[in-house]
């Protein structure tokens, strides 16, 4: 590698994300590419601090502005702790979620609005946006029933319906505002389909940047 | 009183902000004003969380940045649990230190850009800014020499020579900048001269505003 390539998974719930992208690491590292996985908080110790603080269900009095602000703030220590150095070795880094992430579910579905959640992290992450993201696709319908199977609900699977609604409408518009990054992966397939398809874009986005 | 008033207090390093504003709070309840008291985080739980996390002394990789989000983030909870409700209900808010110190401090002397750190706190206050700003203004000189005779020496009173002088004109930058709803009191002469000027200062701020 030439220099490092940053790219950031996102789909909506029950997509696959985690799953799929981890599997995807797996691979890549067999195939002797060198890469990191990482999601934020991702084991940095202030940033684990922050996202203590946002998830603490204690906190009910949160505001929605403190929260993003929260994000934010943890985003820019995982990226300068983590991401950045694993660039400057010329790594290839694969990271679960990113700043679309807080566009969707503070701007668009907690209300802020994209363009204010934008500002804040534009000033987290100071340009350095994803080379490209994968991003994995599930109609709402789809990705709603595999929730329902998981044998356990986080905080945000137990949302009201509206929410799982805004969070793909949101994504839609972000994939719009993003396209030349985003590489969409239908993810209604079986695991190993997507897998597949998500290798061969992977491949593909590192044979053009090499 | 007909509307609350929102009234921060700012000043170099070694102004006498604390003592002065205590005392001035102490003076006007006495009077007979409904005012009440605060400084970040002001009590407020989630506000004191986040403090914790930017103030622990083990935190020594904290970006500045991060730190910067941590600080706006702080200031969103306080505002929307304290100084909002305050104000609806028609009080006198006098807050010791408020936007002005992010700007001077994050902004100036940690070198992140005075717009830069103003964004991320418009985006934290939604235009709440203070109807006035009592600045107390010493000289570094008196300020530093003041500051070398208190008992205890905080984490910022032990920053450098350079980091002080930064301070003082990053202040001098925001009184300008803001130069409409500052309220500049000499805070080089005795408590009791400088307290006697707040009081009257205060009084007519907010005698031209019930």
């Amino acid at each position: 590698m030439k220099k490092g390539l940053f790219i950031t998974f996102e789909g909506n719930d029950g997509s696959g994300k985690t799953t799929i992208s981890k599997m995807a690491y797996e691979k890549l590292l067999d195939m002797g590419y060198p890469v990191v996985y990482t999601r934020e908080p991702g084991g940095i110790d202030i940033a684990e601090q922050i996202r203590h603080v946002i998830l603490d269900p204690k906190n009910t009095a949160m505001d929605a502005r403190c929260e993003a602000l929260l994000y934010a703030a943890s985003r820019r220590q995982h990226l300068v702790e983590k991401v950045l150095p694993a660039l400057a070795k010329h790594q290839i880094v694969l990271c679960d979620r990113f700043v679309d992430s807080s566009l969707v579910y503070q701007g668009i579905a907690r209300g802020i609005g994209i363009e204010e959640v934008y500002k804040i992290n534009e000033f987290a992450i100071e340009g350095h946006l994803p080379d490209a993201t994968i991003f994995l696709h599930v109609d709402l319908h789809t990705g709603l029933s595999r929730i329902e199977t998981r044998g356990e609900k986080d905080r945000l699977d137990n949302e009201s319906m509206k929410f799982h609604q805004m969070v793909s409408e949101g994504y839609d518009t972000i994939r719009e505002m993003f396209h030349e990054r985003m590489h969409v992966i239908d993810a209604t397939k079986s695991i190993e389909d997507v897998l597949k398809a998500t290798i061969e874009c992977l491949l593909e986005i590192i044979n053009a940047h090499d």
